[in-house]
């Protein structure tokens, strides 16, 4: 029987991510195993930050955003960032990892990440480690988990800023343009889209005819409806054209939205219909804040399935849902599995049923 | 091929109601097919108060609450309260309603209602007409559909209510317990009380015990937790005891919660416990309002899956949700089905592993 | 110049406690002033229950609901419950709060507080402790100030309610009735009322003619809207009538709303008019929650006036806002004087040309 | 006694325009005056594009964002763009104007608009039209009125970022920074930066020093607070540099913000601090959606105060809120006069008190 056990938090944050800590927390003591929280991800493992977490620790944080714990976009114990003789070189501590990990007496490590995250997991785990880990992609974009936690509340913030840009839109004869997160897969853009009452979605999966956008529009038009709301998934892109998600400051690649694929839409639109174009960029807005209602519960559910993975001795597993149930699966079979929107995806299917265009 | 349907909501009002209107006129609009709203429910249905609705009448409803159409509660068809010689009198008026339907050219009828709707529903298939039901119950108490629209929107009312009455509890070292709708399943109380936090969950399921629930909280406060949070199914009931759900004012069975079952538990706890309790009874404000992101995009699923069935002509059928997919069930196999929360329930176990007490 | 002040929250949660503490330690400690937390209000002054509060302590609580002092609602040190030879007696414990600040340091007791609070901080000013007042009270109802903080989040939360309640009225065509708080004045009632687009608003400062009210309703329904909303006041009264804000449970005075005037208003109002008629008592959620825009930011202007209070010597005062600027008034022309809505109000005229009806 | 106005709304849209509108058509109902309805703002009233506004038409739109009646941005009578043999002229109209409304039986215009609307209006007045004038301006930058409603919405849609913002910049140790409106007064980031907790704010009426506000975040992290919150209105600029809101894509100006002045501060601070700095660009959605709960009274009384001062005979005038009050200034003593932050604006001292920077 496990007596401990280690937690941490990697890549973007996401909201939920307190509540599976807390959950995670809740049933380890339930069934009397202590829990390790690590700081700031693979970095605090690396560099032995732990602290320990108990039911005082995890008190209040449900409807928080973020995490406790700290996270690091980048930290990679097998390739670690040191400073040496003022060069900037790396190299490999996952050993440090295993070996702090031993000393504080943990025997599996729980890994609440993202694909980054969870591959750096199955390597450790190939060199004996025990690990369990919990999905987190705020895109949905993993293939082996129906949905995952932080999605639906990044959807309802991009659906209420919709609702916010339609009496804009229709006050103005406008056509307003939000977008949305979404680099290689369309699901916040589908799902919003479809809540907040959008007549065109762009996603990465259907390569966008900008003429047939505005045919779209310029119906409307003709059946009296003066304003259109569009929604464009961060990685759309044009028809036989590229994605365009890179942009530049001063010089540098930078993460500050500098007229990406919704600015290049918006734009090649007002010049093709009679009607003012403006855009909106959503952003960081998306990750942050409280976990809305059905991510508390299902944040919650995947910290529960993942004590009961240790308790199982479900090791080098990642927890999953699968229609209402929430199971595992093996780490190995669920890294590096992108998840897009399949063309037969039912909320597709139903979204075009409703006369919602595509860009096709 | 059909060429126009007639629509209707019955029963209590429910988050999603319009926007399920909308998906249907929508998408049959899109396929050539025209619609009649019958307003009121059954009783637009046999006093032949039809409208036309077209992509107007649906702008801009998606987000609103209640139904466009207006519902009526009691307005049964087969047994239709009339006044006659200063008399109520119960009449079949059923042929009226086949008789409207067919002078307005209305081939089907798509009835968005509940058991007692669905019920009406299947009568009149048996009588000729062809109906498409959409299930409604804000209690997500219906059998044949793993959920109904407008139970996540109550569920998340319920848990800001939770949120709010937390920092309530806390500053005051208080019990405070919150009544919820749920009849006969614990569906929102369950759901609620996760995502709020709740240390104590009593639904209709799982009679309680009021001396366990008091030794929950004794424990919380032996761990240095002043205060507790408890969520009341309305219609939970003590071990041995019965359902308090009826309350009279004024000689007559009134909607008011005069004492329910909520009061009753809290102030049987307060005389347990070192700790005061104050009772909360959320009512009407749990089916009211904007149906929320997760919602908006099912019942629009619903509106879509409606006039799929009616164009697939799959009539007599209810459409139902089943894990990711929206399909149609006979409507003969969905109605008189409550759905309860089985002890089993991966939802109810996961609330059990976290440590909240359900009264046992 | 000061160098240590203590701080304690007295009476009932109200959002903006938390904005409050966090604005006086950032600004003491930015004046280099040390700050004590007291705890569950004047109980903890008793009790020597203190904590140092630093810039740590108060990271974070801006938008948290409730105190995280703890408070309490009826310890009072002039007549202090204690237990004594198994009786229940009343000690003047006042000396020892003096004492205890002493010893711990602090020149300065700064009160958050409603009149209750408010008083006791006047009676220990004149036994030569140093005080200064801040007014909380959710009902808005203290002659001395403009406006308190958590009045206008108790007013959001009515009017969501009565944003939900306003869908389902309107889909089934009833009077739905909403009793809000305001036992002695009805500032809630009102601006709820106009802020949520009520028909009928009964406040206590305007006993209510029920027949006036069943004629609003009547005109309405001439006037084709065959629903009406209706706010009352917890402290609302017939004409001619008493108040009906006592309620018992199992023999015991009880804060469950059993049947309060919301609940009498719909009933007599039912039998009066061809419509079905609803209540929903509010309660405590008005309390609780984090403190919307205006809360947090008028909180966190008391807080800071409490500080220069104390750096500007301005001993025995509480702060208070007139127009725009926050000052000090004299505690003894502050305490005991209830702020009810004059009949000449000017939000209160403009409800009335807007055509709302006051039962009147 | 005038018998019939005429209403109309100019300029972009706010929250709270619907409710202006609704109170002055209650209001006027209830006083016997008709309401006509000018749709899209001047360009309906050169167009002669009118509608007649009763109580059915106002019905529900009180938590509506948008105008009902829609607005137009550019639309000058005195220099009315018009199609002449292919080529676009600009024409004096205004006659046409005062010719419609008298045929229409219009006595008076009320105008529901910012600057350059107002500025239309007292032009009209000194041709012989009857206005009143309702100040709009979510900047809240108009001298002659305290508050202009809408504001509170945007510093609520702003502050709601912030939170998100928040669990961002605390998870990911950043400095998370927000562009908000505020061309010329930094009004909406000196409340959304309070609510919102922000560390630093920028407003245009303050030139910022950027190592002043590197200094500030760098105290933060000597004190462990490894992240920081910046609010940058989009007219703020750096000392001795100039404003940065204009920008181009594809060679014409264009309202996407590519690399405003948020974009800007945020480069250059992360040069100067070892922290990942990200910029979020809030844009259209701080005008659009429901008006909070404090703009939907204020609108209400601006509705009311209108036709008060149509009834009045207060002609010329415009309604502005002193302190608690809502009456009437001259149109030409309001219009072309920007209310900025003043360096003594309490709000601003109080800021600055609570450790706020300020770029100084």
């Amino acid at each position: 029987m496990v007596k401990k056990i280690a937690v941490l938090t990697g890549g973007g944050d996401c909201p939920g991510l307190n509540a599976v800590i807390r959950a995670i927390v809740r049933t380890a003591v339930y069934h009397g195993i202590e829990v390790i929280g690590i700081r700031d991800g693979f970095k605090g493992a690396v560099e032995n930050d732990f602290l320990s977490l108990g039911l005082q620790e995890v008190s209040g944080i449900l409807p928080k955003g973020g995490t406790i714990l700290g996270t690091s976009n980048r930290d990679n114990p097998f390739a670690f960032t040191v400073q040496k003789n003022g060069q900037s070189l790396q190299e490999d501590r996952s050993d440090q990892v295993i070996k702090n990990l031993e000393n504080a007496g943990a025997e599996v490590l729980v890994v609440i990440g993202g694909d980054g995250s969870l591959n750096i997991a199955l390597a450790l785990s190939k060199k004996g480690l025990k690990v369990v880990g919990v999905p987190k992609t705020i895109d949905n974009d993993l293939m082996a988990t129906d949905f995952t936690f932080g999605f639906q509340s990044a959807v309802e913030t991009a659906q209420e800023a919709l609702d916010k840009l339609h009496t804009t839109a229709e006050s103005h004869h406008r056509v307003m343009v939000l977008e949305v997160m979404g680099r290689y897969a369309g699901w916040i853009a589908l799902y919003s889209g479809i809540a907040g009452g959008a007549d065109i979605i762009l996603i990465p999966e259907i390569p966008y005819d900008i003429e047939k956008v505005a045919e779209a529009v310029n119906i409307r038009k003709q059946n009296g409806k003066k304003f259109s709301i569009m929604v464009v998934a961060e990685g759309a892109k044009p028809l036989g054209g590229e994605m365009v998600v890179e942009r530049t400051i001063a010089g540098r690649t930078d993460p500050v939205k500098l007229g990406g694929i919704g600015a290049k839409a918006a734009a090649d639109l007002e010049r093709m219909i009679g009607l003012e174009t403006r855009v909106t960029v959503l952003g960081h807005i998306q990750r942050g804040g409280s976990p809305n209602t059905y991510d508390r519960v299902l944040a919650t559910r995947y910290g529960v399935a993942a004590v009961d993975a240790v308790i199982g001795g479900k090791f080098d597993t990642m927890v999953a849902l699968k229609g209402s149930e929430i199971g595992c699966v093996p780490l190995a079979d669920a890294v590096n599995r992108l998840k897009k929107v399949p063309l037969g995806d039912p909320v597709l299917l139903m979204a075009q049923k409703l006369g919602i265009n595509f860009g096709q």
